[in-house]
Parts: structure tokens; C-alpha cells; sequence
């Protein structure tokens, strides 16, 4: 039992906050500190600066149990954390000689004297605090008490970060339930809301959430007091009502799910893409094993490369457009039996910003799933910009193939 | 001229606190407003939770010129941001009759009453504010005056968001000079600083912030008084000093650079990915226009898929292994001859978690770039894992093609 309520995040980076950076951070964070059944109020992003930096500490540390602060533990000037939390608690910083030695061989890297001598700040120590040792580079981390409870500065680079605090959330032990997270592709927020709505009715002991993203919506239930055999039963209930596009009741992303069907049933996969770019491969192979079943693809970008890596017919091509049912079956079918898998999955489509015309608009993407059985194409309309295209057809394409394969 | 001189960023949303989803909006959004000469001082995410909204809201309004709050607009209980900032800036809340009438068509495509009854909750604007009206999606937004400035409401899905966004900075005159972007890879963060610091020298009148992700880091100098010239000339001075492994001084991406050098010389691309299963190609891709260079390549996740598309000898794969320098030119040649490419580049490597050796452990990746000159092949080590491996591989392969290619 870590003892800790409540919690706050604060990531500190000028990047941060003139949106030079995406914060990755404090997402990672707020999953593994609610993962410990802490709940977190609040998360901040504050300049690499020193009185705005104390200032947020000062208010997190007198309102939450918890203050998880990454970024500023570096060696440059621009590292003000260690002194932004020495201040913001009424505490003294010294330091700490078993801490440089640690540090004597990676300020022996540098060639500037200066850069060398920097590398010592690392060993400044708050009052107090306990040392988190650095894992991956040099900069370690400290826990620092609080009268709430307690201050811990991580570093800022993400796998810097990362193995401290699993290191040190592995003492917090877990008091919650886990939330249940069901994800589905094709079905809007609001009915995926209501649906989810009348399976809880008026109960309050499970709090429900629902994410949307383009493409991929998921129907989280937290745990308020129902307990894991009552949040299972729900999850099922509303995994029922959707159907089919619900895809996965354990968090499993679309493409792990494809996989998973595919080894089950001893099938294999390939893919040819022409607007995504790879981006379906890229996808699949983000899962580790997934060359038990994906073979792999073509991206085949050009109508040169459509034609002589997936056999498609030029002809065609210059009768019915790359962006056709046609050139789809036939990418589809080529990529089948170029890579001699069982499916294949093709997307060819204009995904903009240049490329419409009044009959093919940006956005329209053909796609055709090629299989034992035979082939079949299907085409979608999507709104929304390049990325957007890209992004939605990815999923499209992963979709098809999880409802081509059998069900495990 | 916005008269507004400091900025804060409130995303709302339980999923972010709870670090089940990566807040973009907060970079997107202050990077729109630093563009405008705003100094945004602190971005915060808080839970749907209307009591800690309100919280968040009263103090941010009383602390910065303009805040601007994205999420919560929607149209379910869930959406409480338009009732915590009336109530914290002690206004009422009254539904909009020509904003209801925009929203009948939206209602009525709900086959659920309720669901078509809570669509003109987003008709519900803060007493004194403007109506923003929506572009894409359902959800307007509103500009409610503070006695600071401005409290600006937005909807929280990225592409609701945004049109709006910019339709409403476009009001606000830039006064800042854009900050100059230097990227560069197969450096270390620190050293890029000591080149950047010693360019500098004591100079105040230009900010220097250093931003590192694996295998890309990117100098960034904010003006601070010195104006467009000066920090044109610094950032000409450190690429200068930096050299080739700074590969663009205007922001773009590698991808970017790879495919105007091509285009530039008129040269055409290919790619033979195995361990980034696409990431390459959709790297290339993710730039508009990059059809005008990359012809496309092969995933050449199996063996198999090595050598029947991509012509590898299959005893070089069963003497040297999959990850070779001998398999890596083998596969850019074969994809540079297979899609008629002028330059090709490839990727063999051990993306882990499993699958490495003694003497090819997690983390190894031969790249090769085949050429009218003839074929290279090149180790890296990286370490990291699955994610950070592939990452570091695809920077790899683009950064190869740029070098491989004539400088522009």
C-alpha cells in the first residue's frame, strides 16, 4: 500500500509549452501511478524556468499526495528542478561525493572542460531526499519527502524516465482494479455512449468513459467499487450489444487481434499498399512475433510498381484508374500470390492533399481483401486530412482482415 | 496585435489524467499561440470532473491574459467545460436559438431519443460570449471575456479542434519572429549544445533550447530581441559548425530533405524494409507529393518474401543469416532493380524483443543503399527496445539515402 490518495504530474520543458513537443511523459506517468490506484487530479507542463517551475511545486506538493515531476534534471543551466523543489519545500541542496564518482566516467566523455564539469550537477542532492539511481544515462532521479506525502523528480528523456519509475511504482502496491477497455472500429462515439449507457444503467459503481480517436473508439469502465467479477460481467454485456465492431475486450489493438486469429487458425498475411505507404506493415510488425503470420507486403506506390511486383494488368490501370475496385482485387490478388499467403489486404487511394477529382475526391480509398475464397473489394469515403486518410485507412485495411479471418 | 500577453493551455479529459490517451491538442494548440507572440506559461490537463475544472479554470483566468481549454464540449453529461467556466467566472449559461437550429440536422440523425435531445446541449453558450462556430463536427466553440482577456473554449477532438483554432489566431497579429528550427542526427544532445552555446557566446538576446529523441535532435533558437537577421546568421553559423549531421535549417523533416534532394536531381527511390516492416515507405509517403520520387518498395518481412521479390540468394540468407551485410545489398539492390529505382535502401536488423544472438543481439540493423555507383552496408547498434529500435532504424535509413544523395 503506497499510502498516496492523490497525485499530480508535472513535465518541465520550454518545448513543452511553446508546442515544439508532443508530451509523451505524462501519459506514461498517469497510467502507471493510476495503475497503483492513485488517482490523479491534475497534470502540469511548466518552462524550463525557475520561479514558474517552484510555483507549481509549491501548489502541487500542498494539494496532492503524489507530485511526479519529470525533465530538468540534466546537467545545463537549463536544468532548474533540483532547485525549483529545494526551494518550493523550504530545503537546502548539497553534493553528494558516492554520486560523483558514479558520474566521474561519463564527464570523462567530454572533450569541453566545461561540458565535463556540468555533468556533476547530476550529484546535487535536496535534504533529505532519497536517490533513485539512473538506469539508462546519467541523471538519477529523488524522492523527496512532503508534508502530504512525496516529491519524486525523474528525468526527462522518456527511456530515461521509464525504468526509474517502474523501479520505484513496483513499491507502490496496486489497490485497484484495473479498468476494462473494450475497443471498436466503426461505430460512432455517441451510440458506442449509449450503448455502453444502458448495459450500466443507474449504477455508480463503475464509472464509464468512452475515448474516440479516427477510427478507433474504446469504451473504458473504471472500477468505483463494483470489483473485477461485476466490471468482467459488464464488459462482456456491452461487448455483446456492439457486436462486431467490437474487436477486443482486453486492450488488444486491431492488429494484435488480426495476428492472433491468423496464428490460431496456421494463416498467413500480406499486404499491398499504395496511399498508405506502409503504414499497415508498419502496424503489424510493431507487434513482436508477428512473422509467425505476416509475411509481408509491397508498397506499391507507383502504377510501375503495382505492375511488376504485384502482376496488376496496365490496361487496367489506364481504364479504370489506380483508385479502383479493379486495380484493389487485383493488388490484393498479386500480393497473395507474390508472397504465397493465405490473405492479403490491398488500400489504393487519394489521400491528398493533391489527387482529387470530381469523381475521386480526397479521401476515397478502395480496398479488397484477397483470400481463399476469392477477393473482394469495398470502397469508403473519408473526410478529414492526409494524415487523417492515412490513419482511418489503416485501420479500414486491418479491419477487413480481422472480419476475413475466423473468429478464434 | 492580440493584446494578449501570456497564455495558458487546459486540456480536459479523464482519459489524459488517467494516461489511457497522449495529449496532442496542448502542442498543437501552443505552438499556435507562441506563433502569435504569446508567452504561454503553463498548459494543464485536468479530468472531466466539474469541481476541478472550475478549480483549474477560476485560477487560470485569474493568472493569464488568454486560456484556452479544449475537450468537455461535447454533447454527453460527461461534457462539463461550458458550466465550469460559467461558474468559474460567475456567469450564467442560456440556450442559443439560431445555434439550436444549426444543430436539428445533427439531432435527427440519432434513432435514440436521448441521444438526439443531448446533441442541443452544445447549444448552450456562456452569457457575453462569441459563438466559434464549428467546421468539422457538431460542437461550436465559445470566446467568453475575462477581466485579464480571454477564456476561449474548443472542442477536444483534434480535427474539430483545429479549423477553429487557426480560424480564431488568425485574428491575433503575430508579433514574434518564428523561432529557427536546426535538425541533426547522429549526434549527442550535449555536444550539439556546447556547438550551439559557443556560437552564442554570452549573448542574451537569442534563446537556445535543445530538444533530443533518438537519433533525432533538433537546435531551436528563440528570438529575444534580436530580430530575424541575427538568428538567421546564428543558425547559419552553428549548421555550419555541425556540418553534415545537420540536415535541415528550416525545419523539415528527413523524409523531406531525402525527397527534395531526389526530386531536385531528378532521381528515383525504392525501399526494402524487413525489422521497420514499412516505416521507411510511409515515412517517404507521409509527405504530399513524394509520389514525384518514391516509386514504392518491398516489406520483406520472411525470408521468403526476400527472395521472391526481392531476388535474394537464398543460400546467402542460410550462410550469412537474415541480418547480414551481405543480405542487406542484396535486398537494396534487388529492390532498386525490381521497382527501376535509382537509389534504394535497405533494413535487416533484430527489433527484439526476441530473436537476437550472442553475436547478433536485440538491437542489431545492417542497412545497405544501393546506387548507380553501386551497393554500401552499414552496422548500427542501437539499444532500447522494440519501439525505440525501429525508430532509430528508420531515422537510419532515411539519414543513409539523404548522405547517398546530391546535396541541393
Amino acid at each position: 500500500m503506497s499510502g498516496y490518495r492523490t497525485a499530480a504530474i508535472v513535465t518541465v520543458g520550454t518545448e513543452l509549452v511553446r508546442g515544439l513537443a508532443v508530451d509523451t511523459n505524462t501519459a506514461e506517468i498517469a497510467h502507471v501511478v493510476s495503475g497503483a490506484g492513485i488517482d490523479v487530479g491534475e497534470t502540469v507542463s511548466v518552462p524550463d524556468d525557475l520561479a514558474v517551475l517552484t510555483g507549481a511545486l509549491r501548489r502541487c506538493t500542498a494539494s496532492y499526495d503524489l507530485v511526479v515531476v519529470t525533465g530538468g534534471l540534466g546537467p545545463t543551466h537549463d536544468d532548474v528542478t533540483r532547485e525549483a523543489a529545494a526551494e518550493a519545500l523550504g530545503l537546502t541542496v548539497a553534493r553528494d561525493a558516492a554520486l560523483k564518482e558514479t558520474l566521474r566516467a561519463s564527464a570523462a566523455r567530454h572533450t569541453d572542460e566545461r561540458a565535463a564539469a556540468q555533468v556533476f550537477n547530476q550529484a546535487d542532492v535536496i535534504a533529505g531526499a532519497t536517490v533513485l539511481p539512473a538506469v539508462c544515462g546519467t541523471a538519477p532521479g529523488q524522492v523527496v519527502p512532503t508534508l502530504r506525502g512525496s516529491l519524486v523528480l525523474l528525468p526527462g528523456p522518456p527511456r530515461e524516465m521509464r525504468p526509474i519509475l517502474h523501479r520505484l511504482a513496483a513499491s507502490w502496491r496496486s489497490v485497484g482494479v484495473e479498468p476494462r477497455v473494450l475497443r471498436c472500429t466503426g461505430l460512432s462515439e455517441s451510440d458506442l455512449q449509449m450503448a455502453a449507457q444502458d448495459v450500466l444503467g443507474d449504477r455508480t459503481d463503475i464509472e464509464l468513459t468512452v475515448l474516440a480517436k479516427p477510427g478507433d473508439v474504446r469504451v473504458v469502465l473504471f472500477d468505483r467499487g463494483a470489483g473485477a467479477a461485476a466490471l468482467d460481467e459488464t464488459a462482456a454485456a456491452v461487448a455483446a450489444i456492439v457486436g462486431e465492431p467490437c474487436y477486443s475486450v482486453d486492450g488488444s489493438s486491431l492488429a494484435e487481434v488480426v495476428l492472433s486469429r491468423a496464428h490460431a487458425a496456421g494463416l498467413t498475411l500480406a499486404t499491398a499498399e499504395s496511399c498508405t505507404g506502409g503504414l499497415v506493415g508498419a502496424a503489424l510488425t510493431d507487434v513482436p512475433g508477428s512473422s509467425s503470420a505476416y509475411l509481408g507486403g509491397v508498397v506499391s506506390y507507383s502504377d510501375e510498381a503495382k505492375v511488376t511486383l504485384l502482376g496488376v494488368d496496365p490496361g487496367l490501370i489506364s481504364a479504370c484508374g489506380a483508385v479502383s475496385d479493379a486495380v484493389a482485387m487485383a493488388m490484393a490478388a498479386g500480393a497473395r500470390d507474390a508472397l504465397g499467403a493465405d490473405y492479403a489486404v490491398s488500400v489504393t487511394g487519394v489521400a491528398g492533399p493533391g489527387g482529387g477529382s470530381p469523381d475521386k475526391p480526397v479521401g476515397t480509398v478502395w480496398f479488397a481483401v484477397a483470400g481463399p475464397d476469392g477477393v473482394r473489394a469495398q470502397i469508403r469515403r473519408f473526410s478529414g486530412d492526409r494524415d487523417s486518410v492515412r490513419e482511418r485507412s489503416t485501420t479500414t485495411a486491418l479491419d477487413l482482415l480481422r472480419r476475413a479471418l475466423p473468429d478464434d
